[in-house]
Formats: structure tokens, C-alpha cells, sequence
């Protein structure tokens, strides 16, 4: 990689990861919103990077990323890359983090070089909403937004996350997010709160439990892939969108028919990504293993 | 109701219960696991109930039990109906239960009529493990026999309920209770583990998630229907339970691809309980409503 130029663009975080779940562990891998979303995106479509990460980076990790991935949108900062410790009991619903040493992340501006801004399609992974707004102000002509958030900022910066999401096509955030920034426990009064703010869709995701799809006038209930072996849920989020985002820029202008299908391919690859520790299963996956488990979720679906 | 001999024999409590969410209230109306699965089979077969009420059974809400099921199968017992009352607070997800006087539950000893032996469909609901052997013990040749628990008898009998478990052909029991019952976060375990006493299907439900059926070799995951004003929650189980039980007894043999079927109408007939208060909204339905439902399911699940 890359000569192309990137249908699809990721931004967010990159941080050296320690886990440990009761089968094992990793120790300072690279990980983050910017890393699953883009290598999980490359599977289907040229994707390009826009995070920050420290010198201490491992060069070797980040020499894979290259391979995957354009990069030329990754900014190399003189300091430490962010750092993030957690660990998982054996019910894995929960992430006990440690430790999040912010670093060079602190500092971050995202900034899409030139080529990057006529891109058509972006994932704007959760940020502080001030920088997510920051990268909506340097896209030139957008096909499709897909927008994510975290628990913190709807907090912290509550107002100018709805007005981030406003400017989205698609809001993306999981079902206690939905709850938290829509007041509700219900998830279809939540998604029609958030349709009010201008996004043409909006997906929750419930992950082991699978995501939903709102639109105007139309709904979709996309099932998980059931899983015996969960080995560490980090990056599962990240990678679905990644997916769903790939999927979609290799598959022409975006419906709702389309989107259906993105999210079982989010729902997919993100299956992988839980089956091994940090990016291992991720990387490795084909695309026969895709079809494979795509095809699977049609027949656990249909009646 | 019902010269026809039943089809369904659902077995279970009786109780007034007294209810209150944040948009209503139900007081002193009769509830309980018969009242819900029975009413809710009897829309699609001829279904009877082995339960037990008091002397103070209101009279009005038990001559409309009688003119949709048949109740030889109920005894009126000298002394005062099961008392159940329990709030809900604005999420809806957890019963706070502030009450429950068994009175005379507490002796219930479940007797078959001599005609509800031969029926072909038993639903045993959520009763003392020794009370659900006692009810196969009186079996002469079921087709079908699906069993549910809850939790307290997860604690206190596990050996029985996982004997029980064994001899009936459906295990149906909820997300919570697999999880505990054997001891594994993964639902996909769990299954597996169940699948081992010898019941050739399980089901988990997961409430707003659907649920799960297990069989060998195969598995199917079942949408809910999607509802944005849930009033009152008691009873959708039940009415789940019944409304599977009913529908299978009205379609032949039971296959997987039938129980698929039977799931759909289940999490339809449960959407329309939680719409009301107490049985109010499972009284009225139509069948008109029902596959209204059923289609729209099939729609939002499809990709």
C-alpha cells in the first residue's frame, strides 16, 4: 500500500494497548479506533489513516500498518504514544481500564492531508466533538460520515456532540450511548431523537447482542455471530465500523439496502476480532472467512 | 371454551398482582404464569390450565379465563390467591418485587385431569423442580413438553430443575438463568451445556434482544419486534411461552424450522402484552394483528 488514493478514511486514536482477559494477555500493541477501523476497512476498500502515535511506536507494528493501510496521514509526534491498560473478568462485558496515559494524543489535531479531503467516504471515530467538527471542516465533498462517540464526551461536551452528529450521514454509538445521550431507555425513542439531528441513519450497536439500523420510516435488526470462544473484546466496535465502512465505499452509492449487508459485514469481521488478542485474528482474516460467516448469519436468521 | 379436548396444558401460577410502572398501575388483577401462557396459547389452539387460585379470585376475571381456556385443570383452594406486587422504575428492565404472600401456592400440588394426560403440548411453567416432575410423572404420551424455571430455583434445586431440564423436549429459559444455571458467561455454552441433559432444543430469551434457539448442530437467532412504548412488562415471557406452545400445537409436528416460526409469533404475542397493563392488550389481539406483526418481523430482518 498505496499508490491509490483512499476511498475510505479513518480518524481516531492509535495507543499501545496492555490487556489481559482470563486467556491470556498483550503487552503495549498497537491498537485503537484508528488501527482496527482502518486495517478492518482495507479488507474491502484502499483506506487511509489519520491518528497521531509517539516516536516510541514499534517500528515493526507500524511497518504493517504501511503495508495495509495509506498512512500519510499519520502524524509522528516527538513524545510517548498514548498508553491504555485494562483488563477483562471472565464475563468480558466490561473493560476495568488501568491506565490511560494520553501522551501525544493529548495534543492531537487531526489533519487530512489534500488527497485525503476529496475522499468519500469517512469515519470519524470518537474524539473530543471539538476535533470531530475539525475534520468535518476539511472534507471536501463527502459521500457518506459515519460518526462514533464515547461514553466521556457525552458528558463532557454533550451539545457539541449533537451538533457533530447533525452533520453526519450515519451516527454510530452503542446502546448505553444511545440511552445516556437521548435521555430514554428505549432504543427506538433514543434513535428518533437522534434522526431529529439530521443523520440519515443511525446503527446502535448491542454488541453481543447485535445492532440495529434506524431510518426514516425503515428499521433493520442485524444479528450477531455467536461466538463460544470470545478471547478479548478490545477493537470489536472499531473493526465493525471499519467493515461496514470498507464494505460500503467498494459497493457504489450507500441505500439502506446496502447498509443491511455493510452491518453484517461489520458484524463479521468484528466476530473475528474478538476470537484473537489485539489485531492477530484481524489481520489474518480472508475474505473467503467473511463470506464463510456471512453466509452462516443468512441461515441463523432466516424463518 | 371448551368442549374441544385441549391441545396445550400449560401448568403454573395463578396470582393478583398489583403493579406499578411509571405510566400506570394494575391492582389486584389476576396475573401469574397460567394466566398469561394459557390465554396466550389459546389464540392459536384449544389450550387448558393446571393452576391453583383462592376462594377471593375475582369472579369477573375468572369467568373470562373460563371462556378462553379450559380450567378443570384449576382448583379454587379455601384460603387467598397468590398476592405478587412489584414496581417498575422508568428503564423497565429489572421487577423490583416488594411483595410476594404465596397463601395458596404455597400448596399447590399440580393435578392433570384425567383428559389433560393425554394432551399432546404441556407447557411447565416456572414452578418447584419436584412440582415439574410431579406434572410428567402425569403425562401419557406428550409430543411436546417445553419447561421454564426462575432464578430463585436455580438456587435452591439446581440438581431437580437440570433433571427436569432432562426429560423435556424444550428447555426455555432467559439469558440470566443459562448463564447461572451453567455457570459460563457465553450463552453459546450454556446452550451446549443444556443441550447435554438431553432436551433436543433450547431457547434463551433476552427480552428487547430477541432470543436463541440451540439445537443440535443448528441455531437460529430470533428478532423482537420493536416497540417504543413498552407500558408494563409482566407477563411477556409467559405470553412468549404460550404463544409458542399454541402455535406449534396448531401446526404438526414440531420441527426446527417450525420452532423458528413459533419463536416469531412468540415475540410478536409478548409485544403486544407489554403494550398494555396486566392481560389487557393480550385479551384483545387478532390473529389479523398478529401476522401483521409476524410480516413486519420478517421485514426488518432481512438483508
Amino acid at each position: 500500500m498505496c499508490d491509490t488514493m483512499p476511498d475510505v478514511i479513518a480518524v481516531g486514536s492509535i495507543g499501545l494497548d496492555t490487556i489481559k482477559t482470563p486467556f491470556g494477555s498483550v503487552k503495549k500493541e498497537l491498537g485503537g479506533t484508528a488501527m482496527y477501523s482502518s486495517i478492518a476497512a482495507s479488507i474491502f476498500s484502499p483506506t487511509g489513516i489519520v491518528s497521531i502515535a509517539g516516536k516510541d511506536a514499534p517500528k515493526k507494528q507500524l511497518d504493517y500498518l504501511r503495508k495495509r493501510v495509506d498512512t500519510k496521514g499519520l502524524q509522528i509526534a516527538k513524545g510517548k504514544t498514548m498508553e491504555f491498560h485494562c483488563y477483562y473478568e471472565y464475563d468480558m462485558n466490561e473493560a476495568h481500564i488501568t491506565k490511560t496515559d494520553l501522551n501525544v494524543f493529548g495534543k492531537f489535531s487531526p489533519i487530512l492531508p489534500e488527497e485525503y479531503r476529496k475522499a468519500r467516504f469517512f469515519f470519524v471515530g470518537a474524539l473530543v466533538p471539538e476535533l470531530q467538527m475539525k475534520v468535518f471542516g476539511q472534507m471536501e465533498s463527502p459521500e457518506f460520515v459515519v460518526l462514533d462517540t464515547k461514553p466521556m464526551f457525552i458528558q463532557s461536551s454533550r451539545k457539541k456532540l449533537l451538533e457533530a452528529a447533525g452533520r453526519s450521514n450515519l451516527l454510530l454509538i452503542n446502546e448505553w450511548e444511545a440511552r445516556q445521550l437521548f435521555s430514554t431507555p428505549n432504543l427506538l425513542k433514543a434513535a428518533k431523537a437522534a434522526l431529529k439531528l439530521g443523520p440519515e441513519y443511525v446503527i446502535i450497536k448491542k454488541g453481543e447482542h447485535g445492532s440495529l439500523l434506524f431510518t426514516d420510516g425503515a428499521y433493520f435488526s442485524a444479528a450477531s455471530y455467536p461466538l463460544e470462544n470470545i478471547l478479548e473484546p478490545t477493537g470489536a466496535g472499531d473493526s465493525y465500523a471499519g467493515a461496514l465502512m470498507g464494505w460500503l465505499a467498494k459497493n457504489g452509492k450507500v441505500t439502506e439496502k446496502k447498509l443491511r449487508k455493510a452491518m453484517i459485514y461489520g458484524a463479521v469481521v468484528a466476530s473475528f476480532t474478538v476470537e484473537g488478542f489485539g489485531l492477530s485474528r484481524l489481520k489474518s482474516i480472508t475474505l473467503k472467512d467473511i463470506e464463510e460467516r456471512y453466509s452462516e448469519i443468512k441461515k441463523i436468521t432466516c424463518f
